[in-house]
């Protein structure tokens, strides 16, 4: 058997877009920008991915911008909206448990001259909201925050985030950087107040090296990429028509049937932590259950290194990650379980399991029973 | 019939690329980040792209780094290097006819305080290469030429430009944008004196949102997008498993036979610029057959909107630019066509023709057919 408990990684493509993806590549693969018939039917995919991202929102469609995934839509959002406000501010607000690819364009902004305050979270990774109010200064331009954290599905009170900054100094941006949180959440970034909110194709069953940035009208961020002023300016570059028509069919897909998706994903999420529970030397880092994102279960194995867990694992046709994937090529403490306070002892000592659209109970049981089995063994196989 | 003679714009894919696309996407479709077995197979997959597509430049799979496209590879070689070498000097030198993801991160680098230099080109589009070098300064740090011109075809003396630059400079970097030569031309980077070559997946028959950037050992860039520290840092993200695998693809099958496919190419442009000459009123800009690219040819046509012919020409099912589709929803004088020296006149009477690998002797002939039938008609409908 296969369990495939790495979605938060990256996800199996929906069959529905990889036939989008065929069609438009090899079919009516014009280019958007063209006048003619093929370059009108090119530009009418993409309008109608915008479309679909735009009703998942209930947003206009004119605040769509689709990007080359996750990643640039946060360096998009964070530093086009720290350039664009350079003149009111230079101080920016995020927290201590971001993905790298806000924290690293953090870095950045704090080397051209911007200041960054890291807002701590809880035990369960949520923001502090005190800390995060007396954080904000006449200075400051941005929030940043992650709508639900990658490593342990803690999910932020974002509305809560954005009336604290309404109250306190309300011209303040706000990005939601909802990678792991579009496609799991009904997300409403008019009434929960968010300006700017990032999402990524591939966490969805779309296609790779493809995402959206969010901006509400009127917002003004600067483009991080120069060229034939596609996308109104804000993303130059011919656009990914595949990619945008393949990520929309994912995010239909997706939201179809959606509150029984995510029930389901929920009793999962359910059934393994009970089980989890039940082994000997395990702890789950992070909110429990319903508290938390439906998708991502977080545990430390007291004892045993998660690499040699995630490799026995692996051997037995169960994939899993040591902490976030998407940069486990720089083995580092993650930023995250630190941020939550996990002791020194347990932060080597953890896998993230998380589940996808494909996931099945079966898979939850066969998950458990392997653990099960294995855990002793490599427990006594490390004292032996 | 059917004629696409958008080509320049953007290709049809090879069917082996749609293949590889899906098979990476429904099947293969690990992060190559994650430690498990399907993280080792989509990291292979992109280390066999890399090797394939370093490999077609005879350079280092190191020297190879995956973007978003043509755009963003510009991009990542102008900013990047120049935000790396500000230390060194802050003028950088280009041409007055390049193309909008070029010329804009320009505009954008002279916000951020550089001077930059617009080298002129002949009546070929050809650089001026006495200019070229009177415009080599102490602070130079990069010098930015076009390999081929996506309107006309000019192909640049990239060696020529290389040695003016070593004898004058040696620090200067290189950049050659690569987006309309590579697959047309055998590039050898490292014979011609080539520091950085960018080049685009969708202009090759290769998936749309793809795209790539030669960078030469030990040369210094800074990132322009940031996060996990993928590719070695320069390029973080997690991977277009599939664009990269795709468009490896491509770049195989365009390469096979190459020889041949070119002078196919040649063929057919020999025989549309023969066609061409025996209508009245028509002239053909930059360099004429064999000197210039074997797939563009520009076109005016006096006393013509080019839009008007473009809509004529589609009614007929052949698909044609009017100037460079790549930014065709702002239409703007030509930079390249007032560049050359083409008269106020023809500015917008001027069409392109672009073949590619599926492009047909056939295609020629017909389109020579259709034009010679409706340039009469335009002509006699304006005058009436």
């Amino acid at each position: 058997m296969e369990a495939y408990l790495d979605n938060s990684a990256t996800t199996q493509a929906f069959p529905s877009v990889c036939d989008t993806v065929v069609k438009v590549m090899s079919r009516d693969y014009g280019n958007p920008s063209a006048l003619h018939r093929k370059g009108m039917e090119a530009e009418a995919y993409v309008r109608a991915a915008r479309e679909t991202i735009a009703a998942s929102l209930r947003v206009s469609e004119k605040e769509i911008y689709f990007t080359s995934g996750g990643t640039e839509s946060n360096n998009m959002a964070i530093i086009g909206a720290a350039m664009a406000n350079r003149r009111a501010g230079s101080h920016i607000i995020t927290t201590t448990i971001e993905h790298a690819s806000v924290s690293n364009t953090m870095k950045f902004l704090e080397e051209q001259g911007f200041t960054v305050t890291y807002v701590p979270v809880d035990q369960y990774g949520v923001i502090d909201l005190e800390a995060l109010e007396k954080a904000i200064t006449r200075e400051t331009i941005l929030v940043s925050v992650m709508y639900v954290n990658n490593e342990i599905g803690s999910v932020q009170p974002v509305e809560a985030i954005s009336q604290v900054i309404r109250r306190k100094k309300p011209d303040i941006l706000f990005h939601a950087d909802a990678i792991q949180a579009y496609g799991k959440f009904l997300i409403r970034p008019r009434r929960q107040g968010i300006d700017m909110l990032s999402a990524s194709g591939h966490k969805i069953h779309g296609p790779k090296g493809v995402g959206f940035l969010y901006v509400k009208d009127r917002v003004k961020i600067r483009p991080v990429i120069f060229g034939g002023g596609q996308q109104q300016g804000l993303r130059s570059g011919t656009e990914n028509v595949p990619g945008a028509a393949g990520m929309a069919e994912a995010a239909r897909e997706i939201y179809k049937d959606h509150e029984m998706k995510i029930d389901y994903m929920y009793r999962m999420k359910e059934r393994f932590t009970e089980g989890i529970l039940e082994l000997e030397g395990t702890k789950i880092n992070g909110p429990l259950l319903r508290e938390g994102a439906p998708h991502i279960v977080s545990v430390s194995f007291a004892g045993i290194r998660s690499e040699v867990l995630l490799h026995a694992l692996e051997e037995q046709g169960i994939y899993v990650s040591a902490g976030s994937a998407c940069s486990s090529h720089h083995p580092m403490p993650s930023a995250t379980l630190k941020g939550i306070g996990v002791q020194k002892e347990y932060l080597e000592s953890t896998l993230r399991f998380s589940f996808g659209a494909f996931t099945k109970m079966e898979e939850i049981e066969y998950t458990l029973e392997t653990l099960k089995r294995l855990l002793p063994v490599l427990r006594r196989f490390r004292r032996g």
